[in-house]
Formats: structure tokens, sequence, C-alpha cells
């Protein structure tokens, strides 16, 4: 019997696949009835969830606040700088308080916010965790973000039926800004719990995390998948079922830092990969039938991707995001509440 | 039977009398609830209602919130330099989110936020319509205000009971400060829609947009009322019923943006015409009997209108922001559930 | 028989010690069913409390905000900086409109907000208060912060069980940044309400506002205890039962502004006194046994106070902030329902 009430959830890797199912479970039973247009379970009827933001957000703030309240709850945004976080208060300070008011705590922490350097995000929501009793979420930070990843999953296997032994492409693209790894490591690490066969392409520089690399190959392991990084696109694309194409920066300016590696230098990187995007061309071309093409969103249309891929017959990218959205009042229920009245 | 579940409202152009008939009615009886402090309906339980603010809002924004608790259900508040939209993201994309995670849609888009060039808001409100499927209400641009418009209607028709044949003076007034005309369009629009005879006093180069006069003569017509344009404020008073004194740009700068056209520039053409404020000597000396002032707020006290004025026994503006909130009420009952539960 | 309804509070000077008793039962109360994680009453169900901020929050505004959710109701979130207030619109206009929309307002302004000035920020919540019907709750301005007061003198009193004749230390405290003195003048005069023997301890030109001071004398004169300022820390620790560490700008600061006074100049000044440092070694030498250590924090670790004393045995700031969620929601519930429900 799997019970998530009070666990925190700072990436899938903190939860065994057992745990995930009853996730994955919960949201496609939330989409049925919102699809119905039925009432939710108001299982977080007067529950608050706090969500600190240090950096902007659509979808996760959207999906969490719209969320909460469809279960009967309210989500509290709190951006940073309103609070005195940046004026000299402890995090920790800070922490036991929203876990006084909360009934559970979601921090979101990346990109500009950290100067983009890897795990300095990620350090300040395992404070979090630390200090507090109820469950705290990622929100998504410099290396997570882990309700992205189990909505991900769940189109993905809607449309693939069964995940093993499918091809799940994750292809570094072009793009002419900075993006942190959050959500490729988040797809890549699910899809390999998931027995996929996951293949990462991606230029020289743009390595990935160490661990999440072991990880990555311990799962595939342990589901009976496979994973596998090239530095050829087309390599990656070739009867594969899945794509999701995205930018991210190079290993050595997370390690860094944007500021001291330089914003231009690395876009200068970029520059040399312009044909890193992908097209309806190579959808049809080097793909199974019937694939599909993912994307966590924001796209940047005309680096990432052409407009005839994201909006073409084989984009599912908004029923990803409706997906996200039943994913994270899953996540909700399960760890605020226990019970997710389904 | 009037059904305007899932309906956009950009302008109240697109809502015929009978619509807008049935969205005063709800109001009112909204309106009679809240006077009683009985329980309103829950028609909005746990629905949300997104509220993408380009621009800042002090009424309209409480007004939508407020609303939407008493109805049962929450309204998002979203400021759009927290989300993605001005880093690269498609408009399109977010309307499509938005449209996953809410049951309306709300979009302000007015003034700084796009160097008051005319049509520039009101193209991306059209846009969000576009792409979503659920209602888009316009919470006001840089041409429209049209929940604003409703719940000015309403405190005018109780004031003077019946509409046709009373006569509405618009007038521009002085202010040392840049506003756009979207509150202007919305009576007069509205006020042609219900047979009043409407007239509009500005001084040369504050002609308003052409498409608006178009409507507005049409409207007239249709309603068996009249619409005028005069340089004279003291005419347009005349024997007026209602006033409404408010600044607004010269078409010009509205044309080309504050930013080229010169902001000081703008001022100078307004200080020319420091006489153009409401005081209440012209309301006694020239209006008629029992005639009331309103204003839509914020306004320029000592400016476009005297404290004495303002704060005077003719004086509707409190009255007017009840009746915004009612109205902005039943436009989302209405759009958002069909069924108002009055 | 208390009645509540309706009523501001601006200062805890306002209301009777019945008034601030029946404040106390109640925040109990819902301290037992949060504890016992029982469902509150939803005595402020699809009710609107609008907070405005002049000035940033952590704990205020998210107790505010959680407690409204867990009584049933909506606190609105109003950042000041996303309204015209700033942009020329008159107080009373936008306290008007809050008055219509809401059932209850909070405001907040103080420190940078008004630029240190004692006195500005509580004229304009007492300008809110004379334009509204609706119940206005001081938030903290530059004077009072009468929710937080009520929350302190709970966690005093459950640790010390009878307040006459014990003593509070009140003790400037050492900090390189600046802070108003609201929380000070808050704790001192309830504790003198209680019949607490309040000492404050400064250094010279750290003299508090003269009418808190006459105030104060004046309670512990009607309630039996009494109240004495001093120069030596020492001096008021000694034989302490409570203690309150915190930094406040001098008199002349508060009196001309921190701009004109000049913020190096300041810390000057604050500089001459880093050795008034709260350690747990004076809690151990000099205070009573079982003396217990609080904080309305944000504290300045390392200046205020140590690490040690902050998370140490004496310490209750946490329990401190548990109690202020209650007493803020017990204040709500009170004001803007009249009926508390327990």
């Amino acid at each position: 019997m799997v019970d998530l009430f009070g666990r925190d959830l700072i990436t899938t890797q903190d939860w065994t696949v057992d745990e995930l199912e009853e996730a994955i479970r919960v949201a496609e039973r939330y989409r049925q009835i919102g699809r119905a247009g039925r009432e939710f379970p108001e299982v977080l009827k007067n529950k608050n969830f706090f969500m600190v933001f240090f950096a902007p957000s659509t979808r996760t703030r959207g999906a969490f606040e719209a969320g909460a309240t469809l279960l009967g709850g309210h989500a509290v945004y709190v951006d940073v700088s309103t609070t005195r976080i940046r004026a000299g208060e402890a995090v920790k300070d800070v922490a036991a308080m929203y876990d006084i008011y909360a009934h559970g705590i979601g921090v979101r922490l990346l990109d500009k916010a950290i100067d983009y350097k890897k795990g300095e995000g990620n350090a300040v929501i395992r404070e979090f965790a630390r200090v507090c009793r109820k469950p705290v979420i990622n929100m998504a930070d410099d290396m997570f973000h882990p309700t992205q990843a189990i909505g991900d999953i769940i189109t993905v296997r809607r449309h693939l039926r069964k995940l093993q032994g499918k091809k799940f492409a994750i292809m570094w693209a072009y793009s002419s800004r900075l993006r942190g790894p959050c959500s490729i490591h988040a797809d890549l690490l699910i899809a390999t719990r998931f027995g996929m066969d996951v293949v990462v392409a991606h230029p020289p520089g743009f390595d990935l995390d160490d661990q999440v690399l072991e990880w990555a190959r311990q799962n595939a392991r342990d589901s009976g998948g496979s994973f596998e990084v090239v530095h050829d696109f087309r390599e990656a694309l070739r009867d594969a079922h899945v794509v999701f194409p995205r930018s991210w920066a190079t290993k050595e300016l997370q390690e860094v830092g944007a500021s001291k590696f330089g914003v231009e230098r690395e876009i200068e990187i970029h520059n040399r990969y312009r044909d890193w995007m992908l097209t309806q061309e190579l959808v049809d071309d080097l793909m199974a039938p019937g694939a599909i093409v993912t994307h966590v969103l924001p796209v940047f249309r005309g680096e990432e991707a052409t407009d005839e891929v994201m909006d073409g017959p084989n984009s599912v990218i908004y029923e990803q995001a409706e997906d996200n959205l039943y994913a994270k009042m899953a996540v909700m229920a399960l760890t605020m509440n226990g019970d997710p009245g389904v």
C-alpha cells in the first residue's frame, strides 16, 4: 500500500516506481474528472500550498495554483522579492515559518536566480526539506523538475501504450538564449525508470551532470531499458518514438556560472550548432511512424524547433501541459492529504 | 433565452442588447444579495479565473478577485513580469496554457505596456480569444473596457430611471499625465446602445478612434439615441443628465506611440486646456437638475475635476465602483458557468 | 459581552483588556484545532481580506493569507506597486474601493516605504480607517504592530503562566542594518497592559517615542505592573523572565528620515554598540531560571543575537510564529465576522 502523506518530492529518484505509478494513477483519474466536467474531490479543502518563487514561471505556477483551487485548497504565490529572504533573513527561518502556515511547500529556484550555476538552487530546496516537516515539492531547480517528469511520462505512455523497448530521443537544440538542464534531467531520469531506450544527443561541451548520468544508467539497468549519449542528433532521432528538443547551457558555464563564463561566449558556442533544430522533415524522415514530439514549454520557436513541427500532427505539447496540471494535483493531494479521493 | 456560457467579452459591441440586459439583471440581483449581507450562489465554486496583467490595476483586479471569491471561486493574479511572456514565449503558447488551467481568462493590456499605441493591446487580447476555448474577458486595453461599461450604465440607469432621451456628456478633461481612451470608448459605446443622447467634447487634436465613432453613430441610429462631437465643453454640459470628465491622449500620440511623439510635447498640448476641468459651478450652472457626475477612477483631483465636485452631492463615483464589482461578477458567472444562480 | 465586529485594530491601545483577552481566547482555541488537525469553523467563508503592502513581508503576509484560507476565506495580496496608488491616486479613493470589495482591510506601511520616518505610515493607515466602514487592521507600520503583540503575549503567558510580577526585558540589539521600532512598541505596550514589569534597555540616542512611553507608564499604573528605561542591557536582563533582543533606529533618524540623516552615519552609531548582542551566556548568567528568549523575526543572526541562543533551549521563536498565525486568524474572525465560531 503506497502512502505518500508528508513526503517530499525533490527528484523522482526519491520515489519508488510504485510510488510514481500511484501518482500517475491519481493524475489519470483527475484527468477523467476534469475532461468530464465533474467535481473534483475536495481533498485540499481550506489547505494552503505555499509556492516560493525565486524565478519566474508561467506553467508551473499556473498549474499548481489552478490545481489547488480545483481540489478546494489555495496556493499562495510568494515572489521572493516581496519577502525578507534577500535582505539577510536565514533560509532556515523562512522555511520554518512556511512550515507552520502551510500544508505543503513548493520551491522554484533556477536559471538567472542562481546565475545558472548547477546545484545551487537544489541546495536551497534541500535546506527547505531539511527544516520542514510538511512536504516540500521541487517546482524546478537547476537540477530537477519532478512534477514535470511525472506529467511528461503520462503523456508519453498514453501515446505509446507500452514504454518498454520504446526509444526516447532527448535532443539538445539551438537557442540564442540560456537555459538550465532541469527538464532534460527530469525526462531522462523518469524515462529510464520506466524501461525506455533513452538516447541523449548533444554537441561536444554540453555534457550532462555526472550524477544524473550515473542514475540514468542505473535506472536503465534496473528497468530493462537502456541509456546512451551520442553527438549526432540524426542518430538519436532514427526510429525514435518520442523526441524532446531543447537547449541547455554548456557544462562549463553551469560549473562556473553565467557571469564568469560570459553569456556572449556561450551564445557563440550555441551559434555553431544552429542546425540542431527539430523540423517536420526530420520527424518524417527519421523517426518511427506515429512518433510524438514533446516539449515542456516555453519553446523557442524558430530556434529549438520550427513552428511547423510544434503545431504539427506529431506534436503533443498542449496535451503535456494538461497532464502536468493533473500530475501536480496528484502530487499535492498525495503528499498534503494522503488520500487523493480517487 | 440568453446563453452566455463560454462567450468572450472583448467589447460590449460583441454582445446584443439582450445579452447586455441579462448581465445587468444579474449584476442588480447580486447587488441586492451583497447589500443584504446574504450569501451569494456558489456558481464559481472551485473554479479559476486567470487574470493576466500587462499593466497595473487597483479596481479591476480588486473587483474581479473579490467577486470570484464571493461566488466561491478563485481569481489568479498573474503579473506578466513574473512569467516568461516577455522573455520570448509566444502569446499563443501562453494562452493555450491558461486555457487548460482556467475556466475563464481576463487580460489587461494598456497604457505604458504598449507605449499608449492604439490597438496594440487589443490585438494581443484578440489573439488570446482566438486560441482559447474558455471565455476571454477584456479587463481593459487601449480600446475597450467592457465590464466597466456595463457597471457604469447600471449606475447611470438607476439614477435616471429611463435612458432614452437623456443626455450623457463625455468631457475631455485636463491632466498633466497620460491616459488611454478605453474608458471613454467604453461609456460612449454602451450609452449609445441604450438610446442616450451622447455628446463628446474635446479640444482639437484629441479626436477619438474612427471605428469607435462609426459604431457610436450606428448604435445611436439603432437605439433611437443620438451621438455628436463638439469642441466646447460648456455646450456638452448644457442640460446634460450625466457627465464623465476624463483626460485622454491626442490621436497622433496614440497612433505613433508616446516615446516617438514625446510625453513632454503631449503635456504641453494638454497645458493649453487647463480650463477643461469639471467644477461644481459648471455642474450647478449648466447641467440638468439632479444631474450626476461619474468617473471610473482613478481621477486626477485638481486636474480633471475639483475635489468639491468629486466629493459633492452630484457625484456617484463610489456607487459606480460598487456596481462595477457586481457587473464583473455577473460577467464571470454568465460566461464561466452559464447559470448565474439568480 | 465583547463584540468586535467591524472594529479597527491600529494599535492594541485601541482595544480594552477584555477585548484583547477575547482575541487571545479565540487564538488559543484555534491553536487547539490546528494542532489536533481538526477542521476550523468556516467563519470567513467566501469573504475577502484585502492586504495592501507598501513594504515587503514574509510572516505577516503568510500568516494572514494562510489563516484566511483555514477559515474558508481569501486574503488578496496587493503589492502597492501593482496599483495606481503611487501614480497620483488619492489614498481616500483607494481606501473607498477596497471598502466596497472587502470584508476587512489590512495595511502594511513601514521602513523603506517611508524612509523610516516615524508616524508617516501610521497616518496613512489612519486615513484608511477614517474612510472605511469595514475593519482596518494594522499589519505593521512605523509605530505599531498589534496582531504581532497579541501573538507574542500569548506565547509569553503560556510559558510564564502568570504575567503579573514577571519581568520582560526589551533589549536594543546591534545590527548593521536599519529597522523601525514597531515590534518594540507592540510588545512593550501589550506587556504593560498585562501587569508585567517591563524594562527597556538601549544606548543613548535610541530613545523611543514619547507618546508610546507615556502610554506604557499609564498602562503599568493601570495594570499594577511597572515600566522603566535603562541604558545598561545587563541591568535589564538581570532576573528577567523574558527577553526580546532587537535593533531599532535612533530617535533623530526616525524624526528626519533615513535619507536626510544618512544611513552610514546611523550605522556608525550602531557600530559603537556591537557588544549589545544577546548570547546564551548572558541568558544563563543573568536571567531567571527557565527564562524565554523571544523574537518576532527576522532576526539578524550574529548581530542581534547568536545562532546559539536563537536555536537554543530558551528560544521560543517558532512557537511565537505559530501563535501569530492564530492571533491573526482570531482578529480577522472577530472583526470581519463577529462570531469566531469557537
